[in-house]
């Protein structure tokens, strides 16, 4: 069953893609399994983060990216991390919308992942979904990501090339740079620029880059002006896409880049799992009972950590 | 040498309590071994929380109240958490001028924590401090820290009422939402309110307010206009933290408050004494070094992680 789902995965099966992610979706133990099985297959994907704040229009320029790969005859996935709510279903409703506007291309797959309350995690999923459609021989997976909160922050981290989008309205790139947005973006677009200040958005946003260290080692950030909607400028990003991601090449950076990825997404699966046993029901409710002896001064916290500690390492 | 340092600190002697802060911002085994021996004797100081954006006049404010409480005969201790880097000695400087301006008064305690390069444990580190308060008798404590990033809004979380500070520009509340501060403040302050705009602030800021939930078991945030420098408000301020305190202990909210407090705590202490364990130096260079062969997907992330999660579970 599982080497059927693999197989049938590794010859591009839509269902197969479908089925693998909905498992890693879960989490599960069979999971973990899959994603060993197929890894050998994965790392020839290039992975591009998408991020930027709300209503910069990052679904239109996905989208338009998306088309150009198609037209350049490579297979391209989609991850869109929708921060809805778990009670709006946006999730679904997003997939439904995209499809209809790329059409029924089997070369393009897209799936959007909701944060759902509480973001624990997300970035592992949304990881472990570019792994599927990495081995299932997608040549561009897209990761796209409203930019705030760290795990959005995390899940762009782990694309080998970020593209931040803005919009030219004054004070949108002060936020990006508070939002931390400014450190991560290789490629920085100004979109909606048919709109008045976009000449002097790019410049500032020139001036703020300019600061940062560059030189033939250091990459230094492109910015490109499109109207996303009007398909104008999308060749222009794509170019400095494929322009960073030669850098990364040539210089090496991009092996040490997907290393120091690789690290964090390790002790990420390994503290999630620690954490798991760490906090199983037992010593959830454990900790629980010894809160009010705790706030009248009767316990220390540190003396209740230590015997959870105690608990834990003669269980694990 | 240990009992004697906890004998003058419970005397109230100065430099036992700056001592004994040094040792806890250390993060030592004495340090949990201090904090054991002093608990019974913490849990009567009454904890404020002071946040806002840099620039909004929170250290004004904090020295105000700090002066209003003194001349209660109340005794007031301050830890200021200073974002500076490493390298400007911040912390330092900050003692030296708030000293300065509130003089010599012993009641007074006033220490700056630096956050340093990284922030991780620094809220851990400023809760022990102000249990080394607590204990030393201080009837209130103010901790103070500038409302961006998930370890200054940690530290103000551990406070009984938490006062956020904002200037009347507009859009400054609409940041203050954006970084999660509308969430967390029991109570609201617009400072620098001789500039145009206050009124109008205050009407958006109760505007967003009132559409929380909120009736005699939920409390609704005051909101308070002040000139800190010229210390107009700042009798409202505190007559409002006074309200807040007596809502907490009439609905029995405190005693809630601070359970769920203190498990947060003690489920920080664990998680980093198992992280240390975890990560240790050998483990760290044993993933190092798989790092390579992960990247050209001759192993697992998987497969990676769950070899160091062997080897942990045979070392604890």
């Amino acid at each position: 069953m599982q080497n059927d789902l693999i197989r049938r995965l590794l010859e591009q099966d839509i269902r197969a893609i479908a089925y693998s992610i909905s498992i890693v979706e879960n989490s599960s133990q069979s999971s973990s399994q899959l994603l060993k099985q197929i890894y050998a297959n994965v790392g020839n994907a290039y992975r591009i983060g998408i991020t930027g704040p709300p209503g910069a229009g990052k679904s239109t320029i996905v989208n338009q990216i998306a088309k150009l790969i198609r037209k350049k005859n490579k297979r391209v996935g989609i991850i869109a991390v929708d921060p809805t709510s778990p009670f709006t279903g946006g999730a679904l409703l997003g997939d439904r919308i995209r499809m209809s506007e790329i059409g029924s291309d089997t070369d393009i797959f897209i799936r959007s992942m909701a944060s759902r309350g509480s973001l624990g995690g997300l970035s592992k999923k949304v990881i472990d979904a570019a792994d599927v459609l990495d081995a299932a021989g997608y040549d561009y997976i897209l990761l796209e990501t409203v930019g705030v909160g760290q795990s959005e922050l995390d899940i762009v981290k782990a694309a080998d090339t970020t593209v931040v989008v803005l919009v030219p309205e004054s004070g949108d790139s002060i936020q990006a740079m508070k939002a931390g947005l400014m450190e991560i973006g290789d490629i920085f677009i100004i979109n909606k620029s048919d709109r008045p200040g976009a000449d002097q958005a790019a410049a500032s946003l020139k001036s703020i880059l300019m600061m940062r260290p560059h030189d033939e080692k250091i990459w230094l950030p492109g910015i490109v002006k499109t109207v996303a909607t009007e398909t104008k400028g999308i060749a222009e990003v794509f170019s400095e896409i494929s322009k960073h991601r030669e850098f990364l090449s040539n210089t090496n950076l991009l092996l040490k880049k997907r290393e120091k990825q690789t690290k964090n997404r390790i002790k990420e699966i390994v503290e999630e799992y620690i954490s798991k046993e760490l906090w199983n029901a037992e010593r959830e409710s454990s900790l629980d009972s010894s809160l009010g002896k705790a706030v009248l001064g009767k316990l220390s916290p540190y003396q209740i950590a230590e015997e959870l500690i105690e608990n834990f390492k003669k269980d694990i």
